[in-house]
């Protein structure tokens, strides 16, 4: 099943039309009857998480490309620890990353696949975690690299507004670790690999953060990127993920 | 005016009894007819915020204290810089902080003024951003220093489940900066300070923030300690700040 959110509401896609849920697909949401032609849709980000949880290093070859970049923390991970990102900068399908006037230099994408949580859970199993998940979306973790070096938290270098672009949908039937993420510029790969080739993945994340933190319905973990892509006003990045669909947005200055 | 937050909705206080509301005071909620006696409510957070925003080093003496105790990043920010807290930690007046069974060694209060945000704010000047807040309240920012220290991020040194005690309500008419925060365990003074001792005050974090994020209602801005104060369970903490109110948690430990 493909869930997805407008204006209207939450809505449930079926081929080319969107079957409007009476609540949220978290709350068991049903269909109401209403239904809107999924070309002229605007698609929101899918959910609003009650906490945005990010996890940063999380790939090999990006740990390695980060030490060779001379930052010097990005040493491999030896638990799975998690971070954090800021909705303000949350945004959807189609809609423009906006680079800030004083950005310059490296502006990336790292294409994530993205655990929407379903149930409440704390301290649980590894099955429980696996249970605890009600699907999967496409995440596009935008950084400002200048500043990320330059400031001492991530709040403008990663969460400025436009920066965390979600979605089209989530999808509930597919085996995230199985898939391939593709992300293209202007139509053109620039990056692909497994997506599943995680240091830690999602269940471990799950496993080790609710020894001390309850995780909610409608809680979002963006998993990490494997590669990371320059971006320049102009362009379109699109991320693909086998089983889950396209995220597309253009990049555009600010004005 | 005094807002509240309790299991039946939100509530104006008025003397002894909490006037519930027929929406959120931020969204211009008015007395619905119902009351409910004060001293009979379980005061919740009184707001869970899109976006939960912390400052960390605000206070002269707060980073020359981490400095002595070796924290090398502790120097005295250049900027206002601001970072996050989630939203799984909050918690209410009188809730149990509870600490949890592998925190051993420091585990401190950390007694804190919260703005909260009234109004969708981007590029705000001062004066727009000192009309931007509803309202002040009460944070302690528990923090267990051994993992602040061992961990890559804040994840569980400070956003374990109950590590964010915030309340007991909003105070919408005092001026912060005039104020004195006292923090208390089991009724002796651990503490005091002047609230408005600030390295950069709330406006200043709003003008800088607001240049990169949009800032919405019901935002919490947690502007950082002058002290900390170690906690044990079987302590009350009490965090007052005057014109405010007090803030009070029973400390346990992990069952």
């Amino acid at each position: 099943m493909r869930y997805c959110r407008i204006a209207e509401g939450f809505g449930l896609i079926d081929d080319d039309v969107i079957r409007l849920l009476d609540r949220s697909p978290l709350e068991g949401g049903r269909p109401d009857g209403l239904v809107v032609p999924l070309a002229a849709a605007k698609l929101l980000p899918p959910v609003i998480p009650p906490v945005f949880y990010a996890v940063g290093l999380n790939y090999r070859s990006h740990v390695e490309h980060a030490l060779a970049r001379g930052y010097p923390a990005a040493t491999s991970p030896e638990r799975p620890e998690v971070g954090y990102r800021a909705n303000n900068a949350l945004t959807g399908h189609l809609s423009p990353i906006v680079r800030p006037a004083g950005v310059h230099g490296r502006f990336e994408a790292e294409p994530e696949v993205v655990a929407v949580i379903g149930r409440t859970i704390r301290n649980a199993s590894r099955g429980e975690a696996q249970a605890s998940v009600f699907g999967w979306t496409i995440g596009n973790d935008v950084s400002a690299r200048e500043w990320q070096n330059s400031d001492r938290t991530f709040w403008r270098s990663k969460n400025s507004d436009t920066f965390k672009p979600m979605g089209p949908w989530i999808e509930t039937d597919v085996d995230p670790l199985a898939q391939t993420t593709t992300c293209r510029v202007d139509g053109e790969v620039r990056a692909e690999f497994a997506t599943g080739a995680m240091i830690f993945d999602p269940f471990d994340f799950i496993v080790e953060t609710t020894k001390y933190i309850t995780m909610h319905p409608g809680d979002v973990l963006w998993m990490g990127a494997d590669a990371t892509v320059q971006l320049e006003p102009g362009n379109v990045v699109d991320i693909e993920i086998s089983g889950i669909g396209v995220l597309s947005n253009p990049v555009q200055e600010e004005s």
